[in-house]
């Protein structure tokens, strides 16, 4: 399919790259940004352009791979009225879309990108949703051709995706950010947590995580979980944390065991 | 070393296990729970007890793999008077032996350990504590037989450490749990987050949690975080958990970018 990508982020380069290496032709990469859009465009071997003007009127598809602001910013513009306008955000619905296009839909891929790490393709999870049956044939035609886990979902539900994948990347990164300043502020690297990170990722590969919950709060240890909490005194945010992942665990256990 | 040990759970098993494996022996093994205690012991080719007063006197180390409150129970037993006793625990303080032990110490492994998945001991954390410098050596040259990051460390340090695993691993894993609840509302399978979770895990090796920090909160962006808690509000725990890693993510990036 021929594609024009609008944005030149970490999600832009990632999917555009992995388009082009499956057989789609990109035509052109957009974005106000000079920098990263000739950096795209170079790696695509592709023209760029900074004029949203100058965006060509022949794509199959347009990738709006953009801010969420940035999306219905973009959506005012009349370029492919005939083609299939896609956004690839989790959080946005199908419908920002419907006063101005034909054709539309969202292709969401379920990563956390970043620039300079290159990511497997196949196996991430894409979500897709066309406005009409049509939409989604090409939509999950399209999403094939780069993963081998594609599913058709519906915005409501790819908002809640998004909200899942907020607790177990956003969430659990600050929690590593929390244990980097804990185990340095005891004059140690952070190093030291990174086996115990791994395994933890690793376990509920083959155990749910219901079943693989250890620690003082899974044991209901009331004397350690005390200790701790006397230990972040200091530190209210983190204590109050402390004590409301600890309530839920204790909360989820006492009830179900 | 000849070894004697007091447990037979998890971690007693997998480190009894990688401490024959380096050569030391293992005399003994005591719990007061048969079925464990004879499984652990068959696994070793060891003859076991559940009988406190037939743990033999002749172990160069005792070691205490069991759970805080069983220790202070088990000191007060007379057994191998001149011989070092270690406990594995990382919130209970070196001197729980104090009263009733000539040479004491601890051997604290930094990883959570199921029954049925094998570990890599080699590059699991230890730290030790003694209470003399000779205690200090001897458990130095012990840990290092099985493991290649060895630390000295005291109490209190010891502690901060467990409170980071909790963050990194307990709490961790209690995101995952949520994340699946929520996947599973949505009608899809767990593993469409294996991929991201592993990502997050592996993504911190590289660069520094600060740095790696993604997500509608460390962008600041107020809407998707009202979409996203406006879709948790029938679930009041989850939705104050969203609510309080969100400001700390923010008041962090405010502060420091």
């Amino acid at each position: 399919m021929k594609l024009i990508l609008l944005g030149s982020g970490n999600l832009a380069t990632h999917l555009s790259v992995a388009l082009q290496q499956s057989g789609h032709e990109v035509l052109q990469v957009f974005s106000r940004t000079k920098a990263s859009s000739s950096t795209l465009a170079h790696k695509l071997n592709v023209p760029y352009t900074v004029d949203i003007k100058s965006v060509r009127n022949d794509a199959d598809v347009y990738i709006y791979a953009v801010s969420d602001d940035a999306i219905s910013e973009l959506v005012k513009h009349d370029f492919g009225q005939q083609a299939i306008h896609i956004h690839t955000a989790g959080s946005v619905g199908m419908e920002v879309f419907e006063a101005k296009k034909l054709n539309y839909g969202v292709l969401y891929p379920l990563q956390s990108f970043s620039i300079n790490k290159t990511v497997d393709f196949k196996e991430i999870p894409i979500f897709i949703e066309g406005n009409n049956p049509e939409v989604e044939r090409v939509l999950m035609d399209l999403a094939q051709t780069i993963s081998q886990q594609v599913y058709k979902l519906d915005s409501e539900k790819r908002l809640q995706m998004h909200i899942a994948a907020v607790f177990v990347s956003n969430f659990v990164n600050y929690l590593y950010s929390i244990g980097k300043q804990i185990v340095n502020s005891a004059d140690l690297p952070f190093a030291v947590l990174h086996p115990l990170i791994e395994e933890t990722a690793q376990k509920i590969k083959t155990l749910s995580p219901y079943d693989a919950q250890t620690g003082p709060a899974r044991r209901m240890d009331s004397a350690v979980i005390a200790k701790h909490l006397d230990m972040l005194k200091d530190n209210p945010s983190q204590e109050t944390l402390y004590r409301h992942i600890t309530q839920m665990i204790m909360d989820e256990y006492l009830h179900q065991s």
